[in-house]
């Protein structure tokens, strides 16, 4: 198949199960990616990836520029080869963690934002950098992911006359990044603005079909909105966007996240949460979390979770785990990570097939109606 | 074979390559035993040490009798089951953790001993404990090893008169733990000590050997004292030992140990070396060590080591791991830990077919050798 081509095998409502074709192999949609915010998943190894599935792997453009540096990177022979990753990969545009992270960090602005780009201080060492467009598609060019998005600008979600502005600022931007972008092997995605209001949401929607890139996120959502105004803005806008096309929602989420959000046309997604809570001592669950630092798990023999067939579950007890969290062991994160990632990886697998085989709405009811089960761990 | 044989396959000087049979399998001799303290070797996966090529694990009694608790192991199957380690594995007696490690804190001191054993407090919260060789062989029996240890006293080295008193009462302890010990699966090996005395080591030796044990470590070394005065202490004491019974240097070293211990007739090492200098972002090489965060090589292109054949040296450049220790990321110490370890695990299966080819001697110039040349990264 041509590079960026996108098969849609099977639609049920909404929700499509497909085939994005990038230069390091199909991507089957939907698909869930897990972070390696700094050119490695955390705790992880490539081959730890690759055991519980994954296939498409994020890298954060922000954090890979201000370190080691994109061009580095690049000499280096980019980020596939760098952390290892032959399987398709995608960077953000460093837009979010610049008007986020850099914006916020100890209550003072660290990012100025003008109509060409923004200038921003590293969280690293204070240093003053400058994003444009022209110089994020150098940077995602020299990083060399299969899938590069566009600089946008991420509004606070319930702001319409800012979300407004930003909306016009985040369109001149794609149609700079598109015009700048050059590589081949690389697609660039448009990102959909306009916070909660479905009326932004169409309009953006629209402005970046005209453009026509090879696929669109969905980018300011899961950013402190309630999770009904992030299901309702995706009803305004998923329509709106071309069929034939991948679409990505960013820096979501959770079970839940995948089956709601599938169900209402999303095809990508990714999310540091399985990795961060796993750091944390928190065990992902079809029906919930457990804590596993929690004396209950002292003396308990059985797998994080029986029906999990990941390394961490096939291997060891939860009264090991719980061990290696109470003694501050890095393998608690590893085991924890691996077994979160793996039940992402195999909901989303289920989620696919589920589509493939026309039972996606079964699949959906089944989902919920085993959550509304008392959980009793909860 | 029956349990705890120690068959000799071949000889050269002192130098010698065996089997020892345990209940998890046999123990090709020399061999090097990675540590994993809490009942893990740090920020490793079990599959990571079969893959580096680990047989042997040590694992510190004092730690799991202190947290998740000894009686907790044996009702979770043992400690190879807890840690799912299917291989042989040894505990220490924790003698060593409490007249170090428990004695020195914050120049306090934490244990008290007298005849009958010695009462310390843990080094986590301060509680009071008490071990006496009964205690111990209990603790070890419930951790379930096949090689555990009897209760010693580790003096200073070099004080003669207060060694004399250590060694009478580590004697003492010897036949008490003998006496106490049950575990017909389990192989309890005698402690040498003696500090750097010959004539107290010998007669160390001698004791021990009388009590016939199924293997004897020699301890109380590589804790202060000069190399030579380690060595010279070793010629003191091997021969003295018997021929037919596996000999286990603990604490025991770095590479150029492995090949002089050798060559002094030790069987059995064990270190946290090579694990905890890659948590400090130290690279092991045959040859010296490498400090992997320096800054020249944030742009290099080779594997830590050209001639290394583990999963970091394969995948991964130098530049890349300087920018994972830089970043703080957990896969630096996972990857270095990998690397130090096959190092050591390399030299070590090197050194014993060296001896079943009779040609240890060959070995033992030629690594001097190398070690001669100006090392380019010093």
């Amino acid at each position: 198949m041509p590079l960026f081509d996108f098969e849609l095998l099977a639609t049920e409502g909404l929700a499509r199960a497909g085939v994005f074709h990038t230069a390091h192999g199909p991507l089957p949609t939907p698909i869930y990616a897990p972070v390696g915010t700094q050119a490695t998943v955390k705790a992880l190894t490539p081959q730890h990836l690759h055991d519980v599935g994954a296939i498409l792997v994020l890298a954060n453009t922000y954090h890979l520029y201000l370190r080691p540096g994109d061009e580095l990177v690049a000499q280096l022979g980019g980020v596939h080869r760098f952390m290892h990753w032959d399987g398709p990969m995608l960077t953000d545009s460093g837009g979010f963690q610049v008007f986020s992270l850099a914006g916020s960090s100890r209550g003072k602005s660290l990012r100025t934002i003008d109509a060409d780009g923004v200038t921003f201080r590293s969280h690293i060492d204070g240093s003053q950098h400058r994003f444009t467009p022209e110089r994020v598609m150098e940077i995602e060019q020299n990083l060399g992911a299969d899938i590069a998005m566009v600089l946008d600008e991420c509004a606070p979600p319930d702001d319409y006359d800012y979300s407004l502005k930003a909306l016009r600022r985040t369109h001149a931007w794609a149609e700079r990044c598109k015009a700048a972008h050059t590589r081949p092997d690389q697609a660039l995605f448009g990102i959909v603005q306009g916070g909660i209001f479905p009326d932004l949401r169409e309009q953006s929607a629209r402005y970046l079909t005209e453009l026509d890139f090879p696929g669109y996120a969905i980018g300011g959502l899961s950013v402190g909105e309630t999770k009904d105004q992030m299901l309702t803005t995706l009803d305004a806008t998923t329509p709106c966007l071309p069929e034939h096309k991948p679409r990505y929602l960013m820096g979501v989420g959770t079970p839940e996240d995948l089956v709601e959000c599938v169900a209402r046309g999303i095809d990508i997604f990714d999310c540091v949460l399985p990795t961060r809570v796993a750091r944390n001592g928190q065990a992902l669950l079809r029906t919930g979390k457990l804590n596993m630092r929690n004396a209950r798990f002292a003396a308990d023999p059985a797998p994080i979770d029986e029906t999990c067939t990941c390394y961490a579950c096939q291997n060891f007890s939860r009264a090991y785990i719980r061990h290696l969290i109470v003694a501050k062991e890095i393998l608690a994160a590893t085991l924890l990570s691996i077994h979160n990632l793996h039940t992402m990886l195999t909901i989303i697998k289920e989620i696919r097939q589920a589509i493939l085989e026309s039972r996606f709405a079964d699949y959906r009811a089944a989902f919920w109606e085993a959550r509304k089960k008392p959980d009793r761990f909860s």
